[in-house]
């Protein structure tokens, strides 16, 4: 019969090509009784009937099974993160805001002279806020707690930028003039507690405009900037200036890095007329100056340059700058002042000081305490010197070796203990004195 | 035989009226198979004893699957979103916390007399921290980390509030005292950067006690207030003060709206008997007052009596106030003071500056930046007249022309330039001058 | 025939044991039509090859359905919570972060001399970030906008700790001196609005570092700590104390608790060589001090020594310290000063004031204003006495009897009024004044 032969020949089809659908086997089986006459016609019918009814059912229960698992199992519109920080961003990348801080409990104690008074501060007690909307705009709001006062003064980053243009970003409010890689590395990161003495010479983070960009092997920015936040000026203009900064890494693959930079700073002083600089013995706790230029008055403008230098090979890093500073003064003989460091450090437990964007990152434990593990150790050495008599100016000459060690028990944290040795001070207020410094760090930042 | 004729009107049912379950062919089947003799009665028990078992377990695998789809789909207990600001609330209403900020990076540059010092500033800088507790008990802390200084200057909204009562809400602890339309309109809002000359005369946040409504059509509030929070009054008894304002919006339908309000706000000057009023050209960056009464000593109490129009038509807006202040002093004559503005701004891309509850909105462009648009940009001309002049009182009198241009790239950005020209100083420390200010703003808020 | 019977067999095998899968009764009517013959040997070998094949597409549909439920279901990795504060952590409990807050807002008015002015202001407002960092480290930064000034002032809590050690916590940074059960409760939870008498006695925080340990009976402390953050010394070498606790509840069952403190903190006052002791009439808002030995110069340190005593059974509790002060000084004689105060409180709703590792807790009403309740009511009575006269300094002596209402609407409000009546100051710059004070507080914290 021909309806049997091609039945028959559907179902060797069926069995040779797999069943078009879970179950099939029934209507194989309802065909075969049917072409063996073991249900009539009438019951066939009924049967195919019912049978593609259940089939359409089936079909439509799956296909709202499927329909819901796929909205159960999608990925919500909306990521949290914690890793101390709180962190919330959209699926789309659309937008994107986080939380952070970060506390830097010191304590010092002094010997020599001058006298510094032994005591215990917070260095940095921070929040911030940062994020981005709608895919291009970044923002961010960072306070010091520990740094308070009148005037917004504890107001750290506190910007706007926007990411949409191909060749920069340009990002407007209080940040960091581009100036001085030590300077430029965050406080969580740098090598030592605080940063060397030529550190003077940083611009600080004023207002201002910027544009900016980084990739593995080039970093660049510039931009014109006002007076600090704090500086409400009343009948006076506040100063103003404009900064530069280029940086080169030939080599930068992870492990290895070299670093060139070079900066460019100048600053007008407005209608003030004044600028000074002094440093501290590489200590914050007591406040106390060592070398110190006092307010130079009658000063139109001036100018810093700056030479960077660094490199890393796995576990050691380099690292050294040299600046230059020249205070052009209406009255009184214009001055020269400058400083330089050289700095080392050895991570004990292998792990890679990270480099990044023109800057030096952090050291990331690849043995957690918290998690059977012991963190990483980190011993660094330092020789800085600053210079800041000239045409007159006695702010005297001081030259420090720093001794570090830094332990990262996970890589929100970071205990570091520093003994600097100011080898002589020459000239100005504390002439030919030696003070010393042992001082301790707890941080956490995220 | 009944049996089978049974099964066979079953059968014929059962097609009818569409299978009670998918699968329901076999049941079909087999019930045919026996009817034609095809499996004998045992046959058919064990038949239908497994079939019927199988059901049974299909039937509850089923409801597994559905019980964990129905899980797995349900939404969660807690919401988060994040659009720059990052909020967190539970699906039932009872809880819900908000975390936002704003920053305003202003610059400006001053011309004429009296000097000011060119020169920038953050103009605003606040975290928030708001939400609901239980259904009804509504909080919030804000604070300015660009206005900071000792005593707890720098909060700036810091309440709670009963949502409860059907007629009113009732706030308790440090918000705007209710007076103003200038004034009660958001800083993010305001049509220039700065508000208009008679805001010398807004009585700023203080703490007190509010009951206040707002529908489509009216608002109300009235509170008594004592005095702002950096006042720690020692052995005197700090001021305190009360306000009331109403407004009434026959036409608000979210694209034409007309306003119309009153307000009055007394206040007692406590122990101190001291009030003064000032203002600078609409511009803050200097700090430099144009005119000002300085501290008007032996001051019973005074009150200001404020009336305010606003409409909107689409794009366009139109906005104005007229205030009168009447000091009241113990020793020497009282005094009257009065100031009033009209501003109109324009939205060339069409949007409609929005208003609600009695202040005036914002405007959300339709198009933004970072999804391919341009923003919206918008228009606008102030002009604005205080006298502080009366009864010996020699504080000035000022007139100001200012033109502005907004635009706002994102619902969370917005860039303003404005231009204020002081037509003219009349007595007063700095009188006959005519300062001018060019200023801009970069924001970002929400 | 063999292979009918052992079909036969199995088939009786499956409807005893139960089928082996969902639809097997198809397997078995085939089984049982080519047992009798209905379908042939190749009929029956294609039947079985499809079912076969239908029956393992079957399984692996399911297993992947089974699998994407369990990825739909399983919890997320990262919980958030809100109930006012916000709070984020990882399922694994590794990470926790949360965000918390307070608000205390204040008004008094005084009677009687010294003149104290009326008036309101923030007790507190505050903002606070803790958590956990890989399951050992946790951190806070708490700040008070309410108590802003500069040099850090207004960081509350600020601290690191280590909590994987099995005897004790290791505590680094800024927080309370364990020093005296009133002064360690939280100024949310204590019984009235402001601390005893002698709490100008308690040593408040300061940076340090600290062991601890709290069980259900016993807790203590013991740490040795620096100066207040506020302290920039300069020259001067900073004070540093050594502190320690121990406190014993010898019944603590949730409802029912005795607690026993014991306290001794020790100061060296640096080169300062001053200390000060004095109260406020138990109210903040004039900031007045009814009693107050002013500096006391030459010290060499001071010790405060403390015993606590309070109990609980159900809604009433009791509590009571004695605190004495020794000076010593270099130049001048020794002194010794002391107060001590017993307090009481009912809970007229019947709700059980918590008590938890050595310090009171607050009032968690059962009753929500928000969900239809009228949340806790409590009544609360206290005696204190401080006497600050001793070897030539006259502080003055002072008693005051405080009666006091407290209502908790939620777990996270509370609204208390206070009745201060100082009884008589004895001596001191306010000799024989009986001030007293009326004051209110609403606070919110979570």
């Amino acid at each position: 019969m021909t309806i049997k032969r091609s039945l028959l020949a559907a179902g060797v089809l069926a069995a040779l090509s797999g069943p078009a659908y879970a179950g099939s086997e029934i209507e194989t089986l309802i065909n075969m009784l049917h072409e063996n006459g073991m249900v009539n016609d009438d019951q066939y019918g009924r049967l195919m009937a019912e049978l593609k009814q259940n089939q359409a059912q089936a079909k439509q229960e799956k296909q709202q099974v499927d329909a819901k698992l796929a909205e159960a199992t999608k990925p919500s519109d909306v990521e949290v993160t914690v890793k101390g920080g709180i962190g919330v961003k959209t699926r789309d990348g659309k937008f994107e805001s986080k939380l952070g801080g970060r506390l830097q409990a010191d304590a010092a104690s002094y010997s020599g002279q001058p006298e510094m008074g032994d005591g215990s501060e917070f260095r940095r007690a921070r929040i911030s806020y940062s994020g981005t909307m709608y895919n291009v705009w970044d923002f961010k709001l960072e306070y010091d707690f520990a740094s308070t006062g009148s005037n917004g003064r504890g107001i750290t980053d506190a910007y706007l930028a926007y990411t949409g243009f191909e060749p920069m970003d340009i990002t407007v409010g209080n940040f960091k003039t581009p100036f001085s890689l030590d300077y430029l590395t965050s406080a969580n990161n740098t090598l030592f507690m605080e940063r060397a003495l030529p550190n003077a010479f940083s611009s600080g983070r004023k207002m201002g405009i910027m544009a900016s960009n980084e990739t593995t092997h080039w970093s660049w920015a510039t931009g014109i900037f006002g007076d600090s936040i704090t500086n409400k000026g009343g009948q006076n203009d506040e100063g103003w200036g404009a900064t530069a900064r280029g940086t080169w890494a030939p080599i930068n693959d992870g492990v290895h890095f070299v670093h060139l930079g070079l900066g460019l700073n100048y600053r007008d002083t407005g209608d003030s007329g004044k600028v000074g600089f002094d440093s501290e013995a590489e200590s914050h706790v007591s406040g106390v100056s060592i070398i110190d230029t006092g307010d130079i008055t009658s000063v139109a403008d001036y100018y810093n340059i700056g030479a960077e230098l660094a490199a890393g090979h796995g576990p050691y890093s380099v690292q050294g700058e040299y600046i230059t500073t020249k205070v052009n003064r209406n009255n009184g003989k214009d001055a020269d002042f400058d400083g330089w460091y050289l700095q080392a450090g050895y991570i004990l437990t292998g792990e890679t000081r990270q480099y990044k964007n023109g800057v030096m990152g952090g050291v990331k434990p690849s043995s957690i305490v918290g998690e059977g593990g012991y963190g990483a150790w980190e011993l660094a050495l330092r020789y800085s010197s600053l210079d800041l008599s000239d045409a007159g100016i006695d702010g005297g000459e001081a030259d420090a070796m720093t001794y570090g060690v830094n332990w990262y028990p996970t890589p929100t944290l970071r205990f570091s203990a520093n003994y600097v040795d100011v080898l002589e001070v020459d000239g100005g207020p504390n002439d030919n004195d030696e003070p010393s410094v042992f001082q301790v760090r707890s941080q956490w930042a995220f």
